[in-house]
């Protein structure tokens, strides 16, 4: 192992027996440096046409990422979705002009000429990788630190998958996931989160190639990040090697090589490259990373390397001809495969179905006959354990739903009972252990929902979400239907104090656009919710229960609330309701208390006080505001009438009450727009004006208002 | 080194000249056994009596704190606020009930009584340890990771303060900063971060002892938290030990004071504990962790561990008495310190009054006058570029503004000239790389303000204030003057495209609770702004400034913006200005187009097209809501009169521009409800609607609309 040019183990564990055998191959042809040039250089020249963009990384790290394609990734060109593909994933996604000229070269359906608009309107090559924007791209990377633990997601999901489809000689599911990360990924803390539980989960098919080229935005690595980033994988409990010489097209091979042999824990392989290689005045220096070579650099970048400097965009033929190899062997990897999936389907045409219906995201067939029912002479019960009951009574028809908390699970209620524990030993398990980890929780749940095959979960306390913000950004712009579930969603959470109570969480959750925020009211609600949640599968949910208990609304009440909840905001109870008990003719109420999740019970409370006054109350339950925004005007105009004064009531800011929906000013908000203390739950609420008095008065003195306003 | 229950230095590097005469040294004493069951018990009952809290961390660790507290930490129960005290943060805050016991029993102004209010309304013994509310407590924790962060910050600031104050025998700031940290500390990611940050920067005198005690919330940490902490944290560059029994006094001793001796890194050291200890059916069980042991169990445990299983709240006389000696020597610390820093101050007046300036967070004379004025004719600026300009003026007046960016430095234009750079070699040095890090930053940030003496600021991009959420709210928890910078504050950032390019960033930090945010709208409004972040001494300020270039506003308006920045929002033009000069008698507009930061600009313009269509518009500049929203109402109503219509313009949610000022609806907005795209920023801007011409149709709708209203 002490050849220079070669990967060195710094691990002692690496299997070297294997060793041997790896040294003996041989990888490179004559043609790589060219083919590598090709990769450099239409990276360069977008860059430079674009005005815009990252050169340096491609250029540093084009020959591992060649390495990597061309004699390991297993992918079809004309199938990017064939399921058992190898995942690559670009956590350096700035370096994204690498990717562009790989999947142009090895002939994905992405046109020189987009390659052309790089970082333009409209263009298929945007600034960072983005998913469901470029054939090929895996998931949107770009935020550092992410796209490393999404790839963590992948692995999990293959090892969740292989466990629960594969036979002993069925491999339906079997693949490798690829990384190429930077610096600047593993100085991201979310890399310590999923490097921790991938060295614990033993995730063997899980590479990172570490392209360590010492430099970051701000100068060489060495003012800020000196630790020995090979040994705090160790420490996560890695295998991990060096390749001194990033060039060094043979070596990267071997070390992928040793890599994949390795099946028992994640591998990462430390590269050291140069930033902006070959260019003479930008190599190794901070002035590659993030602006173009400018036009003379160019010039003598290519006449450096060996590259025709008067030519752009260019591709030897001889290089692209070698390059598109890949779609046939592509085409023939697939085929191998289906084949192995058709006799296998032949003989377990049940499983096949379960296999196909869950890559396809579709629902089983009657799951929605188990959802709990829950009636109020059963007691007062809190949202977050009727959310367990209701996820447990759902998933046995739901193998694809896989998840954890953030070690919170006794507190957010979120085991499945039946499904095992997710661990090395036992990777049919369901039940995962994320640690106290939220951040790295976060990135793997996109991994894992955007592989496909699962309905990844994740849970912890609601102020905690804000944590895990960059993955649920990311998450709702890629349109995963991940579910997060945070309890302990107000105030009413009580002794833990102020650090541990939301406030500006809710706010903060329906500020992200495609992040579908719902907080029942009771636990038949909590069922409605957990419905909703199954039948949303075009991007993330978030779920916010109570530690409290709450009451459950009555009986008469659940037709209502099955058939409302799922239109985001409905009619709990209206001044009709006792008219026609009354024999009263109808009419309008005097005035809507419009409230989510534990305050809706203030309203109810503070309706009966107002109705014993003669006010006319109608109570407003809105689960999901983004949801009942999308209802037809005439819904929306029939819920919230204009001419009709609102109060709204939530344990949360007041800020955004009104705009929700502006045609209907919202009078007055009963609102907290300050931190909470540490108390019990009621007391708190108490104290803040959460009461069934402060409700009343906040209602009369709205009234009052709309009286002045009127005349 | 062999001896079994000594510390075991497990990092090569430990200086073992040194240890022979620690290990001849004999720390403890017969009363230690009986000081920490009183520890133990008062922790115990306070969490039974409130019927909530968190008994087993202050069961386990009681001996680590009583030796850390007992016979190193330096500390004077009159007076917790002793510049030069040694700094001791309860990174586990869940903790607290052991904090608590340790402040009381020490002398601190926390009554038995107080214990027995334990997480009650007004009770100075909260849930989690609350900064500004106990005397003692250094910062609040609880937010797992965040005292970590913190206390790595208040390393920074001892060994910056020291550097710019200290001379050869003058030592003015000479203090340790000690932390108990707990497994989920060291789960969360941000421990990597300023782990690896600590490492960097040799902070010798950061000490952290980890509370290793094997249990987290969901059971063992075997199944999720298998890493080697100890080496992960070796590769970041620490001295690390180990000490195998967590009740063994002499060895916690030993070890600590290894770590003193240790002067060029931080320390960590592994103390090996039993949650709950003693109790027979909870120790070593999650069950001990979160919920009170349950009357029986609290006798059986006093039975077992020999304390008087009839007394609740007991301090033996001899063991107060003990404790109490803390009060003596508390004060002759002080007292010596005050002798040498008098003696000083004689000698180097100059230098102790700005000490004493610097730490009582006062601003010196005459910094106003060195605030930069831009001249349109000196052409467009972006804000980011005027912020670095501005903040540079001020640096030489502001010796105690430290900080630096997340590797965004010449992005975010935040390095001060002639500031030099912090680093191990350099502790003068005020410029700080804080690397690919948001999270870390915050919470170093946290920790470099509530030390004293520093100004300390961070930068990084808008979209990635996502990364720092949980230390910017705690640093609006505790009222902490730290300065963030945002940049690339909109879709204007441009080709990054979607994960660069913030949308709902704004609205998220104007959430946060105490949390200032200002978005200038030209260079003159950002010097205004730094101008306001500086007298903002009482809470953190957020700065949202742009990347790309925008026009300085005319000379005739600049007094009008030097009174208006520092009141929130103020009439930047009104029609009245025009009508002057045509001599035409004033009148009220007809529209108010209220905008922040670069698009009060398309406002400007917008309004000169409508006044070409007799339209006559006001153009209210917003930068700072919050300072608006406190103004006095006849100044509100001066700006924004209640019958005008308004239309907002800003390039983030349409969310929560309604409430800000209730009585004024706004009636349109000009806001952007999804992601972005990357393209050029003029581009993205257009395609999304932030044109003057879109700016000028909805200005048109809005009155409309209002004349329809009218009728």
């Amino acid at each position: 192992m002490s050849l220079p040019t070669i990967a060195q183990p710094t691990c002692p564990h690496t299997e070297t027996e294997n060793m041997a055998s790896i040294m003996q191959h041989n990888w490179t042809e004559p043609i790589d440096e060219r083919a590598i040039n090709a990769i450099r250089f239409l990276a360069v020249d977008m860059v430079q046409k674009a005005e815009s963009g990252h050169p340096g990384m491609p250029m540093g790290a084009a020959p591992m990422a060649y390495a990597l394609w061309e004699h390991f990734l297993r992918f079809n060109p004309a199938d990017p979705a064939w399921p058992n593909r190898d995942r690559f994933v670009l956590s350096a996604g700035h370096g994204c002009a690498l990717q562009y000229s790989l999947l142009h070269l090895c002939g994905f359906d992405l046109q020189m000429d987009d390659l052309k608009h790089f970082r333009q309107w409209n263009s298929r090559a945007p600034g960072h990788p983005e998913y469901g924007h470029t054939p090929g791209i895996e998931i949107t990377t770009g935020p550092l630190g992410q796209g490393l633990g999404n790839a963590v997601g992948m692995a999990i999901a293959e090892r969740a998958l292989a466990a629960q489809f594969n036979g002993p000689n069925d491999k339906i599911i079997d693949h490798y996931t690829y990384v190429i990360a930077s610096d600047g990924d593993l100085m991201e803390g979310v890399s310590s989160e999923v490097g921790s539980l991938a060295g614990h989960l033993g995730l063997g098919k899980l590479i990172v190639l570490y392209d360590n080229n010492h430099i970051s935005i701000e100068g060489s690595t060495k003012i800020t990040f000196t630790e020995d980033r090979a040994a705090r994988f160790a420490a996560f409990g890695w295998h991990t090697q060096r390749v001194e010489d990033g060039n060094d097209v043979d070596a990267i091979c071997r070390a992928i090589e040793a890599a994949r042999q390795e099946q028992d824990r994640p591998s990462l392989i430390e590269v050291h490259t140069l930033i902006g290689y070959g260019s003479p005045h930008k190599q190794d220096t901070a002035a590659a990373h993030g602006s173009p070579l400018g036009a003379e650099e160019v010039k003598l970048t290519k006449q450096n390397l060996g590259w025709p400097e008067d030519k752009t965009f260019y591709v030897p033929d001889d290089v692209r001809d070698h390059f598109r190899t890949a779609i046939d062997r592509g085409a023939r990897l697939q085929q191998e495969w289906q084949r192995g999936f058709d006799a296998w389907a032949k003989k377990f045409p049940k499983r096949a179905e379960e296999f196909q219906r869950r890559l396809a995201g579709k629902l089983p067939d009657g799951w929605r006959k188990h959802l709990p029912a829950f009636m109020p002479e059963d007691g007062p019960i809190a949202t977050r354990k009727a959310g367990g009951l209701a996820q447990n009574a759902i998933a046995p028809d739901f193998p694809e739903l896989m998840g954890g908390a953030a070690d919170l699970s006794p507190s957010t209620d979120t085991v499945m009972g039946e499904a095992g524990e997710f661990q090395a030993d036992n990777p049919a398990g369901r039940n995962m252990h994320f640690g106290v980890r939220e951040h790295g929780m976060g990135t793997i749940l996109s991994g894992m929902a955007v592989h496909g095959g699962l309905r990844p979960y994740g849970a912890t306390f609601l102020v905690f979400s804000d944590y895990m913000r960059p993955p649920m950004r990311l998450a709702a712009m890629n349109g995963l239907p991940v579910i997060y579930i945070f309890t302990h969603d107000s105030i009413g959470m009580g002794e833990d104090g102020p650090t541990h109570q939301p406030v500006e969480q809710l706010l903060g959750l329906r500020s992200v656009p495609g992040l579908t925020v719902i907080r029942p009211a009771d636990a038949n609600e909590t069922a409605q919710a957990w419905a909703m949640i199954m039948e949303h599968t075009h991007g993330p949910v978030a779920l916010a229960l109570t530690r409290q208990k709450l009451p459950v609304f009555e009986a008469d009440l659940h037709e209502r609330i099955r058939e409302g909840v799922p239109r985001g905001a409905y009619i709990l109870v209206d001044p009709t309701d006792d008219e026609k008990r009354d024999g009263e003719t109808s009419a309008r109420p005097d005035i809507v208390l419009l409230a989510t999740g534990s305050e809706v019970h203030l309203a109810m409370q503070a309706r009966d006080e107002l109705k014993a006054r003669g006010i006319r109350a109608r109570v407003v339950s809105a689960p999901c505001i983004s949801v009942f925004a999308e209802q037809p005007k005439d819904y929306r105009d029939q819920v919230l009438p204009a001419e009709i004064p609102i109060l709204s009531v939530e344990a949360g800011r007041s800020l955004g009450w009104q705009p929700y929906w502006p045609e209907h000013p919202v009078t007055r908000t009963v609102a907290l727009d300050h931190f909470g203390a540490s108390a019990p739950g009621k007391v708190v609420m108490s104290h803040y004006g959460f009461t069934p008095d402060h409700v009343l008065e906040q209602a009369e003195a709205c009234l009052r208002e709309a009286q002045r306003k009127e005349r």
